[in-house]
């Protein structure tokens, strides 16, 4: 069960509207790697939890964190779109906060035909649940497998690319208070980075998950001779060089090999002919 | 450029016909940690790569493998396929393959209504390039965002995953040809994990990226002070009982701290009035 | 700003596994009209409210507490899942509990076969944000569009579908405590369709909509001459006997019409000739 | 069965050409609640109606007209992208009409940026079946349930959705011809809300069903006692402040109940451990 | 604009009522070539021709004929769905017309289990605008270019498509009524077939459009040297053998030429180094 | 399996870059008819394809070249995306190379507002696996059938649709690497459409498939009398000046016959009561 606090986890309002932006950080709400993304994919994990309580409480903590993430960025967004030009402008009625943000040298065309036109058609000026291009958030975006390790794998990726966007969104303003809350956003996400790393090293230490995931899978069963080769399916061996060509593999139980020039081990398929039913173009005389 | 040779990477025939299971492990094909995924995620990752060529190169050796290993999938789903009962049976024309292989519990009835429909409709009992329930590959499955320790941790978790449903789909199976080849696949996953494991260690080797992703970001344009707080979103505090709560952060860089009773720190939102022309509901009187 | 605490909102544990109605409860989850979308639309509803604050403050508690309903419904559906068949059965280790649940008359493959097969591979015996045949839920299945009339009435519509849904889904089962979790939700559904209802009223009470949305929008602008006539586009008019054609119009302002023979008012459309440079067909000589 | 008349329903050509404005009023055809979603909404509402004849007839008559206002506008769009700058500017070829409509501010360059792009690459300039961000239309925009008043809520809805949306696009528009055309459209959705209110209320003179939907489901089976609380989510209580808050519920059967300060009825969710062939992060010691 | 006609254009009921293979035959509906495929398709290219009327004219009498179809699969998916079992069967309520029709063998709870559950959830037992894996229809499956050879292909193959599909439904089905109503459906995709290669043949003669397609962009244009060759992209030269490897070109203006071993004509890609604001992974040192 | 070759296939570097024509382009990778299409197309049907071992092996090396196709047009990307403007320009950096593309009359921040801003944020500055929206190439846009004679008018359509969106991309690019690039990429397109008439011939000629597809079904099982009949399903009768209308049908098995004031030849239809545990709407009295 959720609550609502009506403050705001942290917020600084942008000095100046912008509705081109505005279309942009769509992305960190409704795109791949969105606050979206990491709330759902936080909390379903989280009910879907089998491992020990502080694992379950934990995960429910950081998406419950996520909801009030959308929050902020939905705040942000309403404040990007503040004034925004969606009807060209009548005769006498010069705005001069957008001619002042924009120097001159953008006119107000420019953005009307710039910004996502869903935000004045669709959504009157507020945020929507889609990304940068309009693409609307689904639910294959997440993954909640039920193997903890593999899972904090996945947080951790969501979080690095998230930070990566977050970071590129802080690049492309010059606005001091969207720096400032963004600041924020990517401060968290150094902590979720940590956080993943952290959970990880625990799942080890407490003995439930190692590489390879699932670790609960007898080795046995794989076919080990091809466990720890890297097969070279180019010509140049650039790919040689790298530590996953030689050595002791990363889960200490292998070796690595390069394999220069690899061949395919089995025959050519020949896929069985269908019912006639079907209709299928058969293998003919 | 990319060149084919006849030849299968590995395979083994299935003993026996399985159309449901035909339908299951489509998962591996077109789902969103299945082969699809790792093939175009990392070709557009090398393709994109600006870092050093022994990363790009690597890259690309290990998406072209991948196509691969679609080739693979599709003959065995080929092969699960034959002889599938696609039409009631006329009389006198009893199934004794079919029969044997269901061992009588399981009528040709249950086996026409739980395969994938499209298999007959409209793959004529071949592969499709999508995941179990039918629903397609696309292309937001994918990331290859030009910061590789991001992206390489995106393909541990991808290979995590990976690796996590190619085991089950071993367990849910009593067929040894169909387990021979998943256990070559299997396998094949074990090097990757330990593939990019290796190159997330390269990358620090070489000094190219460290942790929080992006490292080029100067630490003091974030929050520092939010940047290792853990916030308890929840009643009760066993989410206090990680490593992630406590102790040296895992960059180095900060200490974990508990935020045992959190507050939101700005104030309630207050979005602006958009334009009348909007037609939006107003604050009223 | 959210908190999660960690008692459910309501929940009764269902008596007996069934795999197979966990894959068709997925509907109330991630479905067109399932608590993803309430949460969803209401959360951005309050969030880009700029109406009173009263009614801000309700989408918002509504929202919040439609995420608790996921939670819920995530809950049940692992119980449902619990000990769902997912290997061919071994020699020797008949499952007594499935046996029992399902009469004889169910093999245990007939679950396995008819299972969603994704609740296995994928999830780990989890709930996905999917509907019951295995889509996603995705943005587009919501609206928040700045007028609360136009959103209320989607509102009071989705509670509608929801409770039909959640009805039906009741007179599928068998289970007391299926049933008794689900007529907690019917019965929340009743006060939100209630609430809807009395949230239409408050706005017009407090003059801020009336029909037709928006009504902020002159009427003397809309061609006034065709808002209230209904056109007959079949042979047969028994559409000519229902209130919509004849008598005062809903919203007082208009006289219904039944034109039971319409014509076009317009000429046959001519498309203008693209430029050659795209190359299309032209018109010829 | 249907025919097609050559005249169009309603239609005044443009005066300008204007590209970006036909990306924009994509979204009235192939959007969320552009005409694909009313035609096809009431056309499967139709097919699949078991009500009294005069509904079928109704819906069918409906729907068939919505599929005359996809042509209007496939027809406008057509008209508005005439002449459209799909490449770079010749020398001397100065298109003076383009000039004109601009007023110079816009140069040619700006609305080949920003129409969108598939209007020239993909349709040679016509309308495509989708939105104005380019997201197509998808059969998960539409509902029919097989409840009347379920549906009805949601055709109203839909109408409001659509006309709201229609007069942003009026707005946002200065040419007269685009006005005519639209103020048309806009009385056809002030008479289709007239319409699904006058057949809810003819719903309900014909005892087919009330609130709660749906109604044919016995009261007593749901848990009455919460079926008209308004749960408090939040700090504060401005949501007290609404007529769903208290008096009488809009359906009559009950009172409307403010619980400021609720609590979870039940206790934590404990899920149960899955077969270890799914290889999911168990208890652990 | 749009009229209906109340009369199906063809239509044979079901003899028997079947769950499952209402499921299957929604591909036929909603799926990549099912009737609102080709019905959206034609009407989109009839609204955006602009070659001579006669095509014009064509495309929206086959349009429009293919909306009666959508309308004739769902009156036969509303027979096939009658009486289909929704819920566990009361005691004493056996149902002899269910037990008739699967003879035994095919119990209650395989059908339960085997159909669309959106069947009974969403749909109420009627026809929903999704293919038989319950994936939803979209814009993306048409294509209405502009260029009418290259949409009148995209017709021909739509319609083979369509027929093969329709021929496995008629195969897999023993039930009368459905194999005369789809044997009438089948005749009209033969009739399509035909229709869509004498439009080619009429286009020819017409001198409006010719192999390549588009026939208006200049030859000389393109890299005339490449435009005739094979390049055989494997070990082995069996793609020799056919009729693509040599003699005379199909478009009459070139000889077929077989590249057994290829080459590579440009050197590797060297990929720009992006703004160091976006912080991806340089080449380092 | 397959192997990498790291020169391509054909490349010519573009004299300057132009973000907005990168997002353009796109379509020719992940737009319905772009190469991820052709080349997942060629493969599918290949490892899917049961006839005469020269079509299988000629599926694969033409699908195995568009892999390649990708590559090339993903290095075209990169470069085209070159020194892209991703923020505003600080003082005292103009950039003279941007400054000179655009002319001056095309602002940094046109370029930055119109480009796809996922080239930035998500990718950063690398193609995508999207069209030129930005929505993502999904596995629906795929067909495999097995019948060879219907897939091959599926390639062939996809060829021209592909060719005319390739010939467009190429008027509308002022640069001579651009054009250069492209015209290699026609001229495939060119021996494509060629190809795939002339596998169209072969398939004919090795009596394995004819007009109608599927051939291999009775035509005395669909009804004949319909088979080549149009129906004019408008006024006015320009349809009937087409080769469709008259004269022997294309297959040679028919005459085609001219309707032009068709009728509806069955009864309007009657769907059955759905069981009243679903709720819908009954007759009424």
């Amino acid at each position: 069960m959720f609550f609502h606090q009506k403050k705001l986890q942290y917020y600084k309002r942008p000095e100046q509207p912008d509705a081109v932006y505005a279309k942009k950080i769509q992305e960190l709400i409704g795109g791949t790697f969105g606050e979206m993304t990491v709330m759902m994919q936080y909390l379903f994990q989280g009910w879907n939890c089998r491992g020990p309580v502080k694992y379950r409480d934990m995960l429910l903590d950081v998406g419950t964190e996520e909801i009030g993430h959308i929050e902020m960025l939905a705040t942000l967004i309403a404040h990007l779109l503040d004034k925004a030009p969606v009807s060209e402008q009548e005769e006498g009625a010069k705005d001069p906060i957008i001619g002042a943000v924009m120097g001159g040298s953008n006119p107000r065309e420019m953005i009307m035909n710039s910004m996502n036109p869903q935000h004045a058609i669709v959504s009157g000026l507020g945020a929507t649940p889609s990304d940068s291009v309009g693409y609307p958030w689904n639910g294959r975006f997440i993954v909640a497998s039920g193997n903890l390790l593999a899972d904090f794998r996945s947080n951790l990726h969501a979080e690095s690319q998230g930070r990566l966007q977050a970071v590129r969104m802080y690049e492309m303003s010059n606005d001091p208070g969207v720096k400032d809350t963004l600041s924020f956003m990517i401060a968290r996400d150094t902590m979720h980075q940590n956080l993943w790393l952290a959970a990880i090293e625990e799942l080890e230490k407490d003995n439930l998950e190692t590489t390879p995931v699932p670790s609960s899978f007898p080795l046995e069963l794989e076919k080990r001779e091809f466990a720890y080769q890297f097969w070279n399916h180019s010509d140049g061996t650039q790919s040689a060089e790298g530590r996953w060509a030689k050595g002791k593999s990363m889960d200490g139980k292998g070796e690595f090999e390069y394999i220069a020039n690899p061949e395919g081990l089995s025959a050519e398929p020949e896929p069985p002919m269908p019912d006639p039913k079907l209709h299928g173009t058969p293998k003919g005389r």
